[in-house]
């Protein structure tokens, strides 16, 4: 199986060519390669840290959640000449998802989260630019502190929590998504958790009343490449290894 | 001296109509009052907690940094409404300075900042949408491990250091500006400080051999309102206090 | 009944949320309050008169057709800090709909004023950005002096007749609505109604056959408020009083 | 001297190249014709009775201030069909001159309405788009009433004054400018005269303390034609005539 | 019948409210005129030399596919209003139909061209700003060099064929349309014809293995207004002619 | 030298952080290389063909007029991957400069066809977004179809000529620019000469009297490289040799 076939299974599993992203997201294959796929490395970020490391641990592709081309159309010079020049002479390929990843119902990011906290009776939530990027749902009630303590100790990352309160409805978006605490507030839940936002959103989480929950850019979104991972293994017996490389942002 | 007196004071002492900012910073007199002024509070946030507690300290305004109007044109309701209700009730009135308190030279935030760390040889940074809005110079070298625990201590924060090495040369923009970085990379410089920023600096940052420190939106912004209050104190004999509600973002 | 939730119900009433406007119409609740709601002033302008029309009425909210933030997002100062100022100590509240209120089909604007002249067979009319703002219908054969002279009696206004001739067939937008005399002629209309327009619509109108009148922006509106005055009375048997401030125009 | 010649004379006279307006003024010649011209045909604007009198009055070509083409790009048939049509068989040329006749400093529509209120101390006024389109000066104490009756005589025209109170500074703009009342109010004029604009200024007026009044967008905009006309028999011998034909508006 | 008639009918046949369009196209009628219609001028282009062969063969009215307006709002001068004078000095009117003429599914260019190279299982192909601008379908094995051959023959033009291989499956788009080689190539296709396109073409076209022809703006564009004017023959018994006028491009 | 101290040069040399283009040009170095540059191959294209045509010459980098991006932010795969990839394997850099190579003032593409036709008191020419990207002057006078053939003979290529007369002043831009023509015959010029354009400018040409040569995109595009190869040589003792790949567009 090459990284064309398994590019074509990705593109229908992850539904890239129906989902709205960013364009610099570029879903779907980003870099191509010759020959058979035995093994990918999970990560993410496509950074030079885990290009490294995707080459140390004799991968022929990468599967990535962020992947090359935030910087937009860029010539290929500095970091992007070396991060291009290193997967090239080791022929590793590049795939990444971007929001389809985030919001795959079963492998995705956002329900990956979900499961961690427990969270049941589960609907779509925040809409944003045609299409819904969260989920929304209840726990069994909890404090701030509480549910706070659970996150962290799930995703063994520093949680910041903002605001306190017993916990019944909870929102989520992963990633860097704090510019969507209005939707939760608009729809009256009690928590709203993300990885990362700014602080013009601690105000409005303390004076509407809805506890905020920052628990890491990387941290909350390691959960659907690792999920795709494991789909992998099952469906084609390809070997897999998360390439684990924290932030703590 | 009535806050249209002040604020005509202020606007020119800023600048405020030839810096250029977002519609929704609304620079100048936010909101009106009417008698004399003779206490200032002074904070970098117009939230529901330091116009209590400006109200509780007998202040007649406000001078801030981050005013009212963020949410854009928006009802007089909710959080929204009480906050102008308490304002009102208690005839308090509000002047809000942004990126003009930013830049100012000697009272800003960034000269502020520089100042916090012994910048020296100032020079005009980050060109943003026809400006400057930040500073570069130079430093007596220094790791990043050791500017970064001299940073955490002067603004009694959590400073969040991304990379290291001797850094002799600094960019800097106070508040969330990690976006700036790539200035910094362009420019060649050693360091770059701003608040905050997101999770995608950090792999342009170590892979561009720029140390990126994020040092708090709130920590990096109280010296702007603090020196601009010293100066009205000598100035025109007004009382002023600070109200201070770190964010711890 | 507070002001929330007869904002919930009219919300529901108007539709709202469905029907476009310009954002500087913010419909819905613009000026919260506390307290029972026992009187509503209707009018059609929220201006420094009719609040304080209002207030001595002993009014607890209002009910208008043209809100408070037409100059769009700007500071509480002047004008503007005294008309909410004023609201703020008497706690008057106030209600705003705009496009909601010309389209109702039983209480709107359009509709109001198709009664007036007992317009009959009535269809949706004049389709502009993605929704239909106008009504036309039939009427039994009038010239244009003879509609005008009914019109100007009804409202009590100044009504401009352009061109003359027989008319059988009307279109009309009630408000400031000339620029879309366009419509009346590409339907074949023998008559096209507005509140005012410009200039330039009166050489369209002349070289294109089709009797143009200008009955007043404020004339034309003050039958929506009215009629939904009348549908609170008898729905909530709440009390209510018409604020006339006619500007002539 | 053909009609080549003197668009060519006419475009350097009113500085048409560097002087901003909309697309659809397209100022300059608008519909060529052959051979000498004798006679010029002045009119506010280039309707079917406009040209209609000029053919009757055998004109060779007219001067206006509002010409064919604020329809926009359009087929040529029905009303611009037969304009167009009666223009060739006629073999009558057309030259139009919209913002830049507005504010021609001796020749212009502006001009011509200062001179006949007595306007003093001109200067530059309402600042639009990269330009100044209207004029402020001072006169002779009047109060509004007594300033709108002079203005009212001396156009032949119904002029309506909103607010009232002793006027010492005008700023003026012709035409349909009402929605730069806010310019006479930034600069703390007694008064703004223009000739036409919407409801929506009536309170801003008012509450601001700026006597309005809308002379008429036609009444106000007759000088600049007759002033060109009178400019062209001087400069070249040509004979003119003017076309009056009011709307009223 | 007159031109109002014959426009109607054909706005319908056309579907020319429904097909988007560049605005410059002006589709339907252009030019009105008087009187009854008997003869028809069909044209590829509205330019002067066609103009002048209607009127030498006396045709009431004009059929084209490119119109009088591509130069945007301009004044009626120099060869603009040259082409206008003749047109209504000998009263001939003039129908343009851009885009809805090149996809009528029997009578348009692209279908007349489809015809030409006996394309078999037609389907609609290259979507384009909402809709198929154009067709696609098979052949009968032939090289790039007979295909080109047969083109040219048929055409009687010089066609360009870029690259070479056995052709099945063919995309083509009448006219201008080199920019949407990448459709063929997405949808797998042996080649596309168009009319012409940049030199930027070349290199997509041999990289991706998909054969190019440029067969001639003016050649590929013939078929649309013939099929029409058959069509007003045996509709109407109006006489037509085709006024040729090559410009090799 | 290495690739990064050349760029460093033609970047002062052509300019181009001062000259506007395309996001897609992406002027400077667009692929970076490691060592030493002892062989410099010049194209006006960088495709596939002229990068193997490099390889095989041994060359170290190419300097080209149409860089690697013009299809925009995409995937590396397919042509595109190929391209990159047989690059990167023979550790070949690509510069690559688009406008400022055509407006260099002597050793650009439109100096150099400037030089070819030997035109005297070069202006600047052709003002299109803030720049002039042309050069106009005057030549011996010659007919259309004399200079279409010194043309031809010169760039040993087919040069379509629309139109005649004798020839004294010409205006010229290298390349695709058939859109400019307008440029030209709003300054009176006798003669406009692009590489390629579209039908729509034929009768442009026509019925404006202003002769139009297509002498080919590429043929009117070899003078830049090739200037810039012997500057290099000369400069730097440099080997270059150009890479010869005609289109015949």
């Amino acid at each position: 199986m090459d990284i064309i076939q398994i590019s074509h299974y990705l593109d229908q599993l992850l539904d890239i060519h129906n989902i709205k992203d960013a364009s610099r997201a570029v879903n779907g294959l980003q870099v191509e390669r010759t020959g058979d796929i035995k093994k990918v490395g999970l990560a993410v970020d496509a950074c030079q840290a885990t290009i490294d490391m995707a080459i140390d641990a004799e991968c022929d592709m990468m599967f990535v959640h962020h992947g090359l081309f935030w910087g937009g159309l860029q010539p290929v010079r500095g970091a992007h000449y070396k991060k291009l020049a290193h997967m090239m002479e080791a022929n590793l390929g590049l795939y990444s998802a971007h929001i389809p990843l985030d919001v795959h119902p079963v492998l995705g990011n956002n329900r990956q989260l979900a499961d961690v906290i427990g969270l049941g009776n589960l609907q779509e939530f925040a809409f944003h630019d045609g299409q819904h990027i969260g989920l929304r749902g209840t726990i069994a009630p909890k404090t701030g502190h509480e549910l706070g303590g659970m996150l962290s100790e799930a995703l063994s990352a520093n949680v910041r929590v903002i605001g306190d309160g017993v916990i019944r409805s909870v929102g989520l978006v992963t990633g860097g998504a704090g510019k969507l605490l209005g939707e939760a507030i608009r729809e009256g839940l009690d928590c709203f958790i993300t990885g990362e936002g700014d602080a013009y959103q601690f105000h409005d989480a303390m004076e509407n009343g809805c506890i905020l929950m920052f628990a890491g850019h990387y941290a909350t979104e390691t959960g659907g490449v690792k999920a795709v991972g494991k789909h992998l293994e099952e469906q084609f017996g390809l070997e897999t290894t998360f390439l684990d490389y924290p932030t703590g942002l």
